[in-house]
């Protein structure tokens, strides 16, 4: 007889984690198939890599970019023609960087894996902290965000990178969607998916996201029950007033109707079809008259973010 | 010095609802204006009504249907080439629609408009009560909104009407565009708004939706500071755990991020163009090959209904 406590796959192992969704508990073993399965087929259908890809995978040293490292470092093990190199961003924010940061660097030496550390203070005169000193009226993820994807896109073509691999995760992704559709705004849409900025333009590294079909709380126990050594805690600026109201509505849907969040999903792998062709996305970005990367402005986000601190 | 209790327009008339998505507390007067104003705006810019029109509305007694009759004979007053007449449906369910028709009946005498009872047995030879006893494997309400949604098309072209207006609010709009996207199901968003029927065939009656940028709450105000006598108990089987999900979660939203409702509805306005060019929903239907009405279908839902009611 099977005790309520083991696998349903194997019928053997303990199971750590029960998948709703799925009507199944599942021991490591089984759960660390499922998930890295998944992982495999979300890279195999959206043709995120080639076996002579250049990636750059950018590690915070949070669970689901730790993950993101783990899994392309295994996957592309046995494509001997590519190349992994991690880039890790200090943005500057003491008593909580510190520590996300070694445990990037353990991760990529555990794994081989170069990494490289750019800091926002480095390259644009102000730390995290600093800029918000400054600038209060504008919330710190704003900032970090726009920095952090310029600084992590210049990187990596500068390290002559054909991708850009991030840890966005299905909850990220369908919290963007419900975000963007009740805002209105789906010319954001458009702009989402597996496989953004190969239809935008040569100076943007295309980015790839081998993890948006994979749960939030999956990837955290992934990253447990394989003592991968990642940080579970927030970055003290982080607070979406708005985003928490969505995430909060999207957790109680799954728990009521398992399933749909992956159901949201793939209305997002509708929509973003459909609003690329609406809002024609797919026309090449202009330059921006500063510092000639591409922007959808006269000058870029963030030359105007960098102009606006040193004015202050 | 202003009571926080009075009208924040007139300053004068006490207030009787709190409007936070407007910032303002309405007295009735001012109330009315601003929800007989809003109606106007919707009926206006969604090109709902000419001054020719003969309207047929479906009144069920329940406050959207009274508000709607209402709101349709009051502006209907001064087009002299219009004409209003209510379709009242009795759907057959003991104990509960009895006192909704009178209060229907009662509204259409008050208003002087005609009015037509037609009933689900004497059309299709079953009352909703035997239907649910013959068949409880599909939930009541589906079987109900197919074959009233039927009779209200066949008498409104029986009347020789322009255009069939219905209660539906912006509550019950922005449910459906969201339970339409999660479940993925884009193509019903491109049946959504003001004024659908217009584009799919001459059997169909063009329906119209004056209440669907009105909150629930405030049609629920406003019948019951007008005295417009409607019925506000729910059908004791309409239950619908998803759509109950999804309504908790929208109020939830509002609550947080008051104007949230109002920015959904205009996200829905451009999501019906978007799934309209995408699905070409604009192409004939074909017809129902037992009754000759329009349907996606080899046979309409209606005749597969009373056929497989008939064989039980």
């Amino acid at each position: 007889m099977t005790s309520k406590t083991n696998c349903t796959r194997c019928k053997k192992g303990k199971s750590i984690i029960e998948l709703v969704y799925n009507k199944e508990s599942l021991c490591k073993k089984c759960f660390n198939n499922l998930f890295e399965k998944r992982v495999r087929r979300t890279i195999r259908r959206g043709k995120l890599l080639k076996t002579t890809d250049k990636v750059a995978v950018g590690v915070s040293g949070g669970k689901d970019s730790i993950v993101v490292l783990h899994m392309l470092s295994k996957l592309m093990g046995s494509m001997p023609k590519s190349e992994l190199v991690a880039i890790i961003i200090d943005e500057g924010v003491a008593g909580y960087r510190e520590d996300a940061i070694k445990m990037a660097e353990k991760a990529c030496d555990k794994l081989e894996v170069t990494h490289h550390i750019f800091s926002i203070k480095d390259e644009y005169g102000f730390s995290l902290d600093e800029i918000v000193k400054k600038d209060d009226s504008v919330p710190a993820c704003s900032y970090c965000g726009v920095l952090r994807r310029r600084i992590l896109n210049d990187k990596a073509r500068m390290l002559k990178c054909d991708k850009l691999a991030t840890g966005h995760n299905l909850d990220d992704e369908i919290q963007a969607t419900l975000m963007n559709v009740i805002r209105g705004d789906l010319k954001r849409i458009a702009r989402m998916g597996a496989n953004v900025g190969v239809i935008d333009n040569k100076k943007f590294v295309p980015r790839i996201k081998p993890l948006r079909e994979s749960p939030e709380k999956e990837i955290g126990l992934y990253a447990i029950a394989n003592r991968l050594g990642a940080k579970f805690s927030e970055c003290p600026y982080s607070f979406d007033a708005f985003r928490k109201t969505i995430r909060d509505m999207l957790n109680t849907l799954e728990e009521k109707h398992p399933g749909s969040k992956f159901q949201l999903l793939r209305t997002t792998d509708k929509l973003i079809p459909m609003t690329r062709e609406c809002y024609k996305v797919q026309k090449p970005l202009s330059m921006c008259s500063k510092c000639g990367e591409p922007t959808s402005d006269k000058i870029c986000k963030t030359c105007q973010m960098i102009d606006k601190l040193k004015s202050l």
